[in-house]
């Protein structure tokens, strides 16, 4: 049988105070004196007591817990943001619950309205999902990060997409690139969507075309970038953009195994720059976010929509874009003379 | 201001019948009929009704929560470590808490022990760690994956770590190696302790030396391997031995910075498996342990416990040990000949 644990009676007794008194001491209210405060936190310590979070949870109708939702766990995407999103939640206290969708977004609204959660932070919106409506009903706070869905009713943090895409189709333009291919994001993501409308604009504006046999949509996943890539060689192109990293490292290992050297013969750049990314062996080319500082601002954001609660008014939904930049490395190369 | 949810109360309303009726029949206990059961389950479809899990979790003391320590999110490792674990705990139905201890494992006792909790999954565990007694003193169902601790006060899944490094070293033995270095784990952990001894036992009985000087000990982390591996080339091995896959794959582009060709001047081993050994640019010849299944084996000792529950006697601790196998890529090969 397990020892009883002890109990807030067992603090009061100890400390020679009320049991009300120790719950308001261990809260730090404003209404106990410090040395009460004293007696009360060295009885705990004595005892080992830690207060009990349910208990906590029903008298502050708060839970302590924040969903994060990540696509799945096969990428390092998405332990770059659960890296993010543990570092500042559990900063500000708070404790991480981590949810993957089975199938659509919508499947989640259950999970994450059960009353267990403070708030969500969603990574994996696809933009015709209703979910945003729906928390945004129920008043639970959420905020969009990374992938965002138009007029969204919370706020949103994203990387400027379009600006990335035009970055990326830049570089390759500068290296004198004019047979480019692409493996753009899925189209039902704003991430997807936003990358490849800049891409196809910066090379529509240097009169560069980009033939449908050159692209090709998919998930951010290292399986796409690989077999995609093996499909589009034979398209022979010079440069090759992926719409993140996880697809570059998969188009890096298919290059590889075919015998193409990377950038003497394909030029790769990605999007992202993950931790990977800089490895000695790819040396990744690619556009930086800043996950890290995007997760951060979407933390500040929710833990303020937390604290405001649902009782008083909440800022309307805010949007917050941060730039981007070029991270020079191995993969891109000036254009190889073609055979023809 | 936020839409009202809908409640058991509205519910019952709406099939006519009682609100208790109404939770058993969503538990969907014995004693309600089938047709009382389907109108229920109409009416909470009808009206978006979702059971609130505070209420539940004080009903039934249990919160179908479970902790999944983890050593910190930066690396690969744990992204395997979570991602199944969030396959099976989703598929059994319960919540998956992501903790990562700041410190010592000491300081999580609180966090776990708060009550928000059915279980813990650990997989930091250092052998000294006073956790696991802590957590058994409270009653709070725990396994420990991958790490141990010696006379565990409850379940331990493990991979044959000592069998393991044993195969490592016969692997590096049968191409001919005689001049072998090693980057063991941390000597505090069960891991680095019980690969080490394996290791050393059949380079032992080979009567090949191991000098102190081509050895080190740290932590499972892709900067280590690729620093202490900058530093053992000037001993000038043939060989190495890494304490885990992401500890090799460090090492693997210390040696591609360094301009030696794997397996061509220095051959590597690694140990667990992960995804990216098998990538086309490492090709990583590694220990296997199988990773999901040792997990799916800890959550279903886990999930036992929790459904005994603390009223009950409960099974003595369980100790699994599963098999290990070499996986044979690239990275091996014959010892070159020597200029001395």
């Amino acid at each position: 049988m397990p020892e009883r644990p002890p109990t807030s009676h067992d603090v009061a007794r100890l400390a020679g105070v009320s049991q009300p008194t120790v719950s308001r001491a261990l809260r730090d209210e404003a209404g106990v004196s410090e040395a009460t405060k004293q007696a009360v936190r060295a009885a705990a310590e004595q005892l080992g007591y830690i207060p009990i979070q349910r208990g906590r949870s029903l008298s502050t109708s708060r839970s302590g817990q924040i969903a994060v939702v990540v696509h799945d766990l096969a990428t390092p995407f998405s332990l770059e943001i659960l890296q993010a999103a543990d570092a500042v939640l559990h900063g500000a206290g708070q404790r991480m619950l981590v949810l993957t969708p089975d199938a659509a977004d919508e499947a989640l609204a259950p999970r994450l309205l059960d009353g267990s959660l403070d708030g969500a932070i969603l990574t994996t919106t696809m933009l015709d999902s209703s979910l945003p409506q729906r928390l945004a009903r129920r008043g639970l706070p959420f905020v969009l990060l990374n992938r965002e869905v138009d007029d969204a009713p919370g706020d949103v943090c994203v990387v400027d997409n379009v600006a990335g895409g035009r970055l990326a189709a830049e570089e390759l333009l500068a290296a004198g690139h004019r047979e480019i291919a692409a493996l753009f994001g899925p189209a039902q993501t704003s991430t997807g969507r936003d990358r490849e409308a800049g891409f196809r604009a910066a090379l529509a504006e240097a009169g560069v075309a980009l033939p449908e046999r050159r692209t090709r949509r998919g998930p951010y996943t290292f399986a796409f970038g690989r077999a995609a890539t093996a499909a589009l060689l034979e398209t022979r192109p010079t440069a090759l953009f992926c719409g993140d990293d996880v697809v570059a490292i998969g188009a890096y290992n298919a290059l590889l195994a075919r015998g193409a050297s990377v950038p003497g013969d394909v030029s790769l750049i990605g999007f992202d720059d993950l931790s990977l990314a800089a490895w000695d062996v790819f040396q990744l080319t690619t556009v930086r976010g800043d996950l890290v500082r995007l997760m951060r601002t979407a933390a500040e954001l929710l833990l303020e929509r937390i604290a405001i609660g649902s009782g008083r008014e909440q800022p309307p939904p805010r949007r917050v874009v941060q730039a981007v930049e070029i991270v020079r490395r191995r993969t891109v190369g000036p254009a190889p003379a073609r055979r023809r």
